[in-house]
């Protein structure tokens, strides 16, 4: 039996991942990423349309299920229990594939300027998207803003807390951990004098 | 009698946000921005060390100005009566000549992917010097980072309005701006279910 072996989308974002870390964003080509996950560059442009895209398309993908788990939240859900339901719907796609990217993703841009930069534009995309998506369901400009940013915090926090290498014993569900941090992000806003 | 001349450094930044806009960040070089501001390659890089450093010596200015006023406030002062008076700090040091590059710092980041990012990034700093600072007076870090978030957004809703070219009439001190931006959002926050 062979061992399991992640699909081709997956292997590309790890070798990419692994190439930005050990030779930076800018240097890495394409061609690399494909020869480094044993895969043809036809296979890469089948997945993705560029080396840029292949980091927003998660982005993207993690703005979208925030949003949509904002929208679908019952209409009687005040702005803070539909920020919830964004956790819960985007935590609740990450698989462990996702877990074992985290340190990888934070390594590769620790080391690299343009990715960190990325990584900033990121957050914000998030928040813009949670927003945007309470404004929709009648929020204030001012309220749909402080509860999307204690969304993204809450989300980054669990994530971090998720796939940290250094813990002990059995990680769970991501969602765990979203709730966790956005419970205590709740209740320092609540705090807050 | 000559018109009013902003200095060198004020004068340098100007032209080089210009260039920025007209042709992006990457084409435009040092000797462009120093042609352009009608002075030498040696003045400029008698205030700068590179392109990059131009825009970064703001943010780190801004930064700074926070976390002082921050770790000034009275010991009794709580976490968001801390942030209140770091934004007075930041908000007091900008002059005319900060509300004139607004609109103009917008334009620029609009048209340009690398300063959408280095714009992101710059909003993640500061709030990540104003959550360090809150935690240095004793604040908890999820209250820290919660403060400091509604700090940036009231910073940045404050400096848009108040650079506003289609606004009517006086701007005023962009204190003014950043207070009532503040006073919306706590109030938002102390609202949220």
């Amino acid at each position: 039996m062979p061992r399991w072996k992640p699909d081709a989308r997956e292997r590309l974002v790890e070798a990419a991942l692994d190439l930005f870390t050990e030779q930076g964003y800018d240097e890495t080509t394409v061609a690399q990423i494909a020869e480094r996950a044993e895969l043809t560059r036809s296979t890469f442009f089948r997945h993705f349309s560029d080396k840029r895209e292949l980091l927003s398309a998660g982005q993207e993908m993690l703005s979208a299920l925030l949003a949509e788990g904002i929208l679908a939240a019952p209409d009687a859900a005040t702005p803070l229990e539909a920020v919830a339901a964004g956790l819960d719907r985007a935590a609740g796609a990450m698989t462990e594939f996702n877990r074992g990217l985290g340190p990888r993703m934070h390594a590769a841009i620790e080391a690299n300027e343009e990715l960190r930069a990325r990584n900033a534009m990121k957050s914000i995309g998030l928040a813009a998207a949670m927003a945007e998506a309470l404004q929709q369901r009648g929020a204030s400009e001012a309220a749909a803003r402080v509860a999307a940013e204690l969304g993204v915090l809450a989300f980054g926090m669990g994530y971090r807390r998720w796939s940290d290498p250094e813990r002990d014993g059995e990680a769970g569900e991501l969602v765990t951990y979203t709730r966790e941090a956005f419970a205590e992000l709740r209740a320092a806003a609540a705090e807050l004098r």
